[in-house]
């Protein structure tokens, strides 16, 4: 397009989130109205992408990492074509598409948006598996608010992509000055923002954002720019076009006063037809995958910690199926994730003490059609909740695993315990938990979970156990093991992880005292084991939970699922961490939790001599 | 201290280090033997401490943000003479206070550190809380990893240091070029650090880290520095002293192979005491508190919002104490905390959209004795999960709150509504966890959780609601408010917030029926009012939750905090948000979650039609 229709076009951007933010009586025109321009231009004379297809491996990929700005997303489709205008003004109602903040519900979306400063980190992600997996030439384009910019993730993207030489990337900063509540730190201040990403390595070019003629220019100069990303802030005005809210504070996040004159002002509706450019062939790597997995098989009875068995099924399953990549926060030699890296170096992605972009690196690679295995501490993962949630909107299909769970660790101490994970990641929509106790069933759930939907975490342990399972035991995502079990069993031992052995232990010193009681292995902590459990509950009539984790939100909450429906319920009895740890060896720690097979043998006989179970 | 003296000291608390370390049978000695020089100037020419008084107002403050290096600084406080050898051996130790990463179990520490980011974060809030509100000129000294360098929220404390211009604030950034698995990204390169502290605003000085000459001269400059912070640069060798260790790759967080050959080469125990510095004189601005506080009243029948009561009665409390004070993360028009910014500006800090920033600066400000609420919406608290875990293990009283809650928050959509906040706050060790439905109770409860111990949450909404409650009525916490009861109850419907009028709506829609369920307000959450919960259970037999939040680890895991003794359960059944919603009106949405009055009366129908109730 020429700059006329260019100019045109932006308008009719304006008038379009006008008038869809005024049919639903909420939203963000005049963030949407700033941005405008930076739209228009990249839509009509830069980006390549098949509305028709928004699978096509060549497609350019766009994120709007200011998703308030909506109303300016769904009046770009509607330019292109890919939706109506019946379509737009059902803008945030019931069943509508179209929500208040992009999600994949709508196929030109590649991840949601909401909650700043997580765009740029996802098309961190996205430019990544562009470079390094899919290596087809797509670009990647983000549209940033200048508000989001204090979030501390930009700059973990910021630095990962200078890094990582991401010239297929390109942020632009709508510099508005206007945050929700005020003035942003910076105001106007281009140079501020630009000496931030020139010192993380990045191109920047600073250009009036309501100028068609600079902003084609800026983006031309980024798509040949080489060896580095580029930041083009453009200086813009909130409000842009309507003298009424141009600039001024207290509009943010509602609609025009008066839509019909500020509709009248911006020169009335257009009926402007963008025709995107078609994206170049190109092909989706990881559509040739061997599907043979030889998983690692360990002897029974050998000690094997289940950080180990990760690493070595996660490098098994990256040499038997060619879509599965790796990241880590710089502990791979901890998590195990290294015995990957060592095997397939080229789907590897170390992304240093950065927790929140791992996260958004491995849901950007996942929307390219990639199976991300994502690692660190367990405490660590806490760092990107907000990350996982968002990630859960998206509907994307990632693997977390938080290694070091627990008071097990040791003498490292709380700040490196996963105590919180499993509490954090039940509630998270959709998600799948899992918590293997031994090698076998560690290998077999990594390559159970490459396959699922949502969001998946797999939690390890430090220390070494025994290996209890051979090697061809099956472990469904929402089964369990009946390790112990007696037509005389008293109460349930429902454990996990570092637990189980701990549980199985004190079924045996109990049994020696004649008091029997059945041992459930819980590996699979959400989805549960319903009939399994109910049916534990109906023969002991007591579920006692033993898991080394804070009480709230773990396993002794999981157990409770097949429960919830109004039917009679077993007694509980929950054995967790419940005061904070210190230093102490791994033993000393779980006999102080009150987690240890001693600790558990004594709760039961306690509960035998109450009389409270049978 | 002159050079040679330094020189000795340092070398000194290399020896501790490895001693330590050794006696300990883990830790990390490398990475305290790269600080040591840095810390010997410290603590002997620059920081002004009394360790028999670490409450003295006119402390400077230290934190250890590279809290893996323990050993240095306990070898420090030996140096200091706060604790003994024999002390010092006891290092990560069961029952010890020296434990693997410093908490303030140890009177000196001013914050739990380990998780790595965080300490210049809270360093940052310390610093604000000297220049506005203790008005004091301590200095915050801040030892920080080059690793750590990657976590963003080092970049939101730069650009808040930078922007409050904290020119008491210093970080030192121990360049050892190695992190735990391998090289940094910038390795030796202090240039690329210093571009990037320069472009966030900050005086920078590169140093060469083992030169205690001119690492005084830095300390000195950085001193002199107004109007900005300074970065410390400093090159150093990991594991430097000890020719096998080095410089090598492989060796973080183990102690020396031959901790005596080590010892030997370090020239053997030394026995240096340093005298530190006596701080100034200084006072505690908040020891002088009115404690009269005249809380808002509203009159029952009334419809308001209870963010918009949370705003009144902070402002409310901080003109009744002075040692109370608020934080935001740039969204206060719609937390309502502008109430407090606008009556009490001095008290105020705008975090901007920084929330890890935020709870830090909280963190940080609470140290120093004052009583912070720091909020956002509860979705975004997600963000600074890793903050909150760490401030319960650093003991921090702070308050935050969390608007905005659940899917009633209409059309923005998933991205804006908390519903994982529950869980995440039930699941923090010694945590309080508040949710009220209605103005009186709002005030009461914000007033009430200044003098709690620990994280403390409140939940707000952002909808209207009606008035219930008296502005005199009493809401303790660990209480709950039964607000229908009979001798006929067929169950009891458990609701905390906005579920509570929609409970209420139900119950007399059922009774209409001839149907009669108990209702309990359960506006504590955490801890939950434990014989009311029993009695509803003995009396009614069944107990109906009914949350705006995800069904795991929120209200409906709360209520069975009372029965997990072994006691006998009542039936259980949960209505919670089981679908990810998306854009729809507030009622709407608590319809398609099937929450609200029509929906909890069908539920109940349900139940009695099935005979699973009375």
């Amino acid at each position: 397009m020429n700059s006329r229709e260019l100019v045109e076009l932006a308008q009719q951007l304006r008038v379009d989130s006008v008038r869809a933010s005024a049919a639903a009586g909420s939203g963000h025109p005049t963030s949407s109205m700033s941005a405008a321009d930076l739209m228009a231009v990249l839509l009509a004379n830069h980006l390549r992408y098949d509305f028709d297809r928004p699978d096509h491996p060549g497609n350019d990929r766009f994120v709007l990492s200011k998703g308030h700005a909506s109303p300016l997303l769904y009046s770009a489709y509607k330019a292109a074509g890919a939706i109506d205008d019946a379509e737009l003004l059902t803008f945030r109602k019931l069943g509508s598409r179209l929500e208040g903040h992009p999600t994949p519900r709508l196929p030109w979306v590649e991840t949601a948006t909401g909650s700043l400063g997580q765009g740029l980190p996802v098309g961190v992600g996205i430019a990544l598996a562009g470079k390094r997996l899919d290596r087809t030439d797509y670009r990647v384009y983000v549209l940033c608010g200048d508000s989001e910019l204090a979030e501390g993730s930009v700059w973990e993207a910021a630095e990962h992509a200078s890094y990582e030489h991401l010239d297929n990337l390109t942020a632009i900063v709508d510099v508005n000055r206007l945050g929700q509540r005020g003035p942003t730190r910076h105001g106007h201040d281009l140079d501020a923002y630009a000496r931030r990403f020139q010192a993380f390595g990045w191109h920047t070019i600073e250009v009036d954002g309501h100028d068609v003629d600079a902003i084609d220019r800026a983006y031309g100069e980024a798509l040949s720019t080489r060896g580095q990303p580029t930041a083009v802030l453009a200086r813009t005005l909130k409000g842009k076009g309507v003298e009424g809210v141009q600039d001024r504070e207290g509009l943010h996040g509602k609609p025009l006063p008066d839509a019909d004159e500020a509709i009248a002002e911006l020169g009335g509706p257009r009926n402007l037809r963008v025709y995107v450019q078609e994206p170049p062939t190109a092909r989706l790597l990881h559509a040739v995958r061997e599907e043979h997995v030889e998983l690692p098989r360990f002897d029974r009875g050998d000690e094997v910690a289940t950080r180990d068995a990760y690493g070595k099924a996660l490098a098994a399953l990256g040499t038997g199926r060619g879509d599965v990549v790796a990241l880590d926060g710089e502990v791979s030699d901890s998590t195990r994730s290294e015995a990957f890296a060592k095997e397939h170096p080229e789907r590897f992605f170390e992304c240093y003490i950065a927790e929140q972009q791992m996260v958004a690196g491995a849901v950007g690679i996942a929307s390219r059609g990639w199976v991300p295995y994502a690692s660190t501490f367990a405490a660590f993962l806490t760092r990107a909740y907000d990350f996982i949630r968002m990630a859960s909107i998206s509907g994307a299909g990632i693997n977390l695993v938080g290694s070091h769970a627990g008071v097990a660790i040791g003498q490292d101490g709380p700040s490196q315990m996963g105590l919180e994970d499993l509490a954090m990641f039940r509630a998270v929509h959709g998600s799948t938990v899992l918590y293997p106790c031994d090698a076998n069933q560690t290998a077999h759930l990594v390559a159970a979970m490459a396959d699922l939907d949502g969001i998946r975490y797999l939690r390890t342990s430090r220390g070494k156990s025994q290996v209890i399972y051979g090697p061809d035991e099956e472990f469904p995502v929402g089964g369990c093991k009946v390790l112990r079990s007696s037509g005389t069993d008293r109460l349930t031992l429902v454990a996990a992880g570092v637990t189980v052995p701990e549980a199985l232990a004190a079924a045996d010193a109990l049994d020696r005292e004649g008091i029997q009681v059945r041992v459930i292995d819980l590996y699979s902590v959400k989805p549960v084991d319903r009939l399994t459990l109910r049916q534990a509950a109906e023969e002991t009539g007591c579920l006692v939970t033993v898991e080394d984790h804070h009480q709230e939100g773990g396993l002794g909450d999981a157990v409770l699922e097949p429960f919830l429906d109004g039917r009679p319920m077993p007694r509980l009895v929950r054995l967790a961490v419940r005061t904070m740890p210190g230093s102490a060896a791994p033993d000393q720690q779980l006999h102080a939790a009150g987690i240890d097979a001693e600790s558990i043998a004594a709760a039961v006989q306690l509960l035998v001599e109450q009389a409270v179970v049978r």
